[in-house]
């Protein structure tokens, strides 16, 4: 028997806390160099794997510019990353057209294997026992479900890319988010590692998370080191968001 | 070091496995008669709560047609479920004006916190070692986001009906579900209660399979006792189901 419609227990501040995926949960840098370096090492190729994936990396944030603007209907991270593998071994000199095509799609998809930052999975499981958790990413449906099999990401539910057909920081993609939940943008919060992706999810109405990860991009990363806007939380990392945030309730 | 991109033992026939949720997954009837209970109790209403429930239930087909066909925009579950409960109030004499807005909410929202059938947990917590889980229901994404937290669900991954837009058994809420997945439609697979939903999956193209849910309607009960169709399993339930599918196997 059901209990009824009294509220139980003490209101938290959102309803559903939502992560940048590629960097804040997910260390993308190592996995996409780790398949970089099998292939090399079974084509006998010469290259520097972490800088083969920092190089592809690089052609992430343009390569969907066309489709923000309106200029290029949507399509998925597949492609891009696709196009910008090609661009980025003819860039350093690799000879992609020796890749066999199943080998070329395995490596592409190395961004479907990415593997959590060590506390990734142990925060994300302590926050689901309190909040909706799913990813707010770039990344298409298919690639963050093999994403979660294969790095144990307890999400309860995924919104891809390919649902609101909006790339971050397009509004869309924060606003569908909420709208597919069906709750008020300001019962849901962005986690984020880039202080730019909690600007955008700020000015939808979202709430903001930031967990600084300063190995995302080596040790020579400059950029979002530190909180630069006024975000809701500032967590250590997500474990410690969790603390924060089920700490964090007011009654009313 | 990623293995690289030789296949890893016996290849599975499906990637996914995806459900029908409502009777299948969920007991909707006990679920739906505790939440009218309680407000009948509340108000002082006379009326049979599993009755209620059952004619809820019997406005639900009747109620997507008009989306079916074309001639209503796509509305969720959340909709068709309140026009419907307003309706069943009135066919029964239950005087639901009565009812202060939060609580009707409340009760019109109990499709949201059903319970699955005593294998349903086991069962999808086994076939999750092996397979993509998901629903593939007439649900919207909140209300089977909200149904899998309150039931223990632990799907990989909810593609709503509004996502594809498309209420079962338009080809589209089956082929769209592929689509998200990145698969190709013989490589997911349907379990359902319903006959009539796996002939529709079939005619997709997916695979099916079929398992009885006796109780559903209650112990009058007169439709899918029996599977009516040639299905590619028919097991006795999810545990059952998993059994079948992770013995079978075909090299290559």
């Amino acid at each position: 028997m059901s209990v009824g419609p009294e509220p139980s227990g003490p209101e938290k501040i959102v309803d559903a806390v939502v992560f940048d995926t590629f960097g804040t949960v997910v260390d993308w840098k190592s996995g996409v160099a780790d398949a970089v370096e099998v292939i090399a090492r079974r084509y006998g190729f010469e290259v520097d794997p972490v800088e083969f994936a920092l190089r592809w990396r690089a052609r992430y944030q343009p390569a969907m510019k066309p489709v923000r603007d309106g200029s290029r209907e949507f399509v998925t991270l597949d492609v891009l990353h696709r196009e910008n593998l090609i661009a980025t071994a003819h860039e350093l000199g690799v000879p992609i057209d020796r890749i066999e095509p199943t080998d070329l799609d395995w490596l592409n998809r190395a961004w479907h294997r990415l593997t959590g930052w060590p506390d990734s999975v142990p925060g994300l499981t302590e926050l689901k026992r309190h909040f909706i958790i799913g990813p707010l990413s770039n990344g298409h449906v298919a690639l963050l479900t093999n994403m979660a099999k294969h790095a144990g990401l307890p999400w309860d539910v995924i919104i891809g890319s390919d649902v609101t057909r909006s790339y971050k920081p397009d509004p869309n993609a924060y606003l569908g988010t909420a709208r597919l939940l069906d709750l008020p943008p300001q019962r849901v919060m962005l986690c984020a590692a880039h202080n730019s992706d909690l600007a955008a999810a700020q000015r939808a109405g979202l709430r903001t998370a930031f967990i600084a990860r300063p190995q995302e991009y080596g040790p020579n990363q400059r950029t979002d080191l530190h909180p630069t806007g006024s975000w809701d939380i500032v967590a250590h990392d997500i474990p410690d968001l969790a603390t924060r945030l089920i700490g964090h309730r007011a009654t009313g």
